[in-house]
């Protein structure tokens, strides 16, 4: 499944990742059926392209590594909005790249890590801005100041929709999720003022909206239920075209070629909105010249695989 | 303090709960210290009056009543919107008016209690509509079905900014906290959609609003830092006009006389927004007729008193 929702690919840096994308190995990828063979794939620089697919049944996440006297605004952000920030682990202490907290009851999240090493790609910014993209590895950058933030993505509920017969279109074409920036404020955290929400987007028809919110409910550390749904969302959101995406590829109706937006209005197809991961990376580029220094994070698409099972995250936090 | 950023007072119950508050026996508030205390007044029914000021240092609670079948959405609207919608107890089973499950680290919220008698004066609502007003008790309503919810409220960061030399405005001048809907939308969760944030809003040079921001942060479980601030946030939140209010008082300038719309524009006094203990309220009422059966609530400013401190809420859930 071509699971993409976590990616933060812009249009700017596409064809850069589908260079990346188009070298990977699938003799590579098919010998890693777990997070911690994918981890060690990456420490050892064999595994170097995005992660869409990947050991299915382990989670994936968003990884986002802090100077130390920013964790604990981003801690309140990802606290006051877990919907689009749901987090399920940071670095055990500042300057701890192998060892984690884990905010999933019962769940160590990954044993066996280097947080410099176990991404495929990786993001380096200095002061809110990009500095190097799509690097190997951040042994270089990490100092015992970095804090790590592990936060979920939607994988997992994507596979719940398609063992439930309701595959999203993206995955189905082969396609990367549509995402837009709305104008729903983020409730700010001290230097994380702002932010809106980033949404992610899956067609369904109107009449499979109840079973759908039922099924992705779920998954309440991984976004959990739609924000919205129904054409006259994109109103309430704040987007102007369904058609005209921030991230991943423009949603298409069921053939495959005709724009969704020329279906604007039916009931046969109407966009539903979840929560995005990449709001927390938004939000850390928002806060603009309020983050000095250097952060780090996962690049677009090339996820953190980790030792929890898609299962270990249903309703976890809410039982 | 007259604190009342809990009541969801609207314009047409604002006489009669004026009239409820006059009969308030001075005599009988000034000898109750403690929120036990307030409690069994509530019980015996010799305090049947708005809290606001009771009791100085004991936290207050906003009190929804739900039938167990809305139990885990109401819970999970909490969970996907804990800054309107802080939950810090709830009963400890269906039917559990004398017991609850706390969600304040290292406090049990309120250890003798009936909630069917403990609040001054409740709602009734049948089908999601108001049948019963400011009545003293809801023994008769109490079903072993029905699951109480307690939410927290802002007296807390009300005294906290006393204390630090920012008295809210609308304190200052004896009246009711300014509150308006906004269009910001709530995360929708099971039946409970349609929803949108309710604001608090007081008044702040725009110079002390780093220090206002810094004193509030530390009460998460009672709405926290501030949503938003300055003139331009009422575009962004959906206000038409700060000075029609929705619920409490409008707000005024300094002088105590002039609305405080005439200083749009001025940054010696700018408005600041919090997340308002009426949104959960607001939710039930917009799930409209997907809640049937019997819903009972604290009435505005009408405050279950509990026998947490404002300082058991400071960071407990970040720490």
């Amino acid at each position: 499944m071509a699971a993409v929702a976590c990616s933060s690919s812009s249009s700017s840096t596409r064809d850069q990742q589908k260079e990346i994308t188009e070298s990977a190995s699938e003799t590579l990828t098919s010998t890693i059926s777990t997070g911690n063979e994918a981890r060690l794939a990456c420490r050892n620089k064999s595994l170097t392209t995005v992660t869409s697919g990947l050991a299915p049944g382990y989670l994936q996440a968003n990884l986002i590594i802090l100077p130390s006297r920013y964790a604990s605004d981003f801690r309140l952000l990802c606290a006051r909005n877990p919907v689009p920030c749901p987090l399920i682990a940071e670095s055990s202490a500042p300057g701890a790249y192998d060892q984690l907290r884990s905010y999933i009851p019962g769940s160590a999240v990954a044993a066996d890590l280097d947080l410099r090493h176990d991404a495929p790609r990786y993001m380096v910014y200095r002061d809110a801005r990009v500095a190097r993209s799509h690097v190997l590895d951040v042994a270089a950058e990490w100092t015992p100041d970095h804090v790590a933030f592990l936060v979920g993505c939607s994988y997992s509920f994507e596979s719940a929709l398609a063992a439930h017969a309701l595959p999203p279109r993206h995955a189905v074409l082969g396609r990367n999720v549509a995402m837009y920036r709305t104008a729903v404020p983020l409730c700010p955290a001290g230097v994380f003022t702002g932010g809106t929400y980033v949404v992610s987007m899956r067609p369904y028809p109107l009449r499979d909206v109840d079973r759908v919110r039922e099924i992705t409910r779920a998954y309440n550390a991984t976004h959990g239920e739609p924000l919205d749904w129904g054409w006259d969302t994109l109103a309430r959101l704040g987007i102007a075209s369904i058609d005209e995406v921030q991230w991943g590829d423009a949603p298409l109706a069921a053939d495959g070629e005709t724009p969704l937006g020329a279906l604007f209005g039916s009931e046969d197809e109407v966009p539903v909105f979840w929560g995005c991961g990449v709001t927390p990376q938004e939000a850390v580029v928002k806060a603009g010249d309020k983050i000095q220094g250097t952060v780090m994070a996962h690049a677009p698409g090339h996820m953190l695989l980790l030792d929890s099972r898609d299962e270990d995250v249903v309703k976890s936090s809410y039982d």
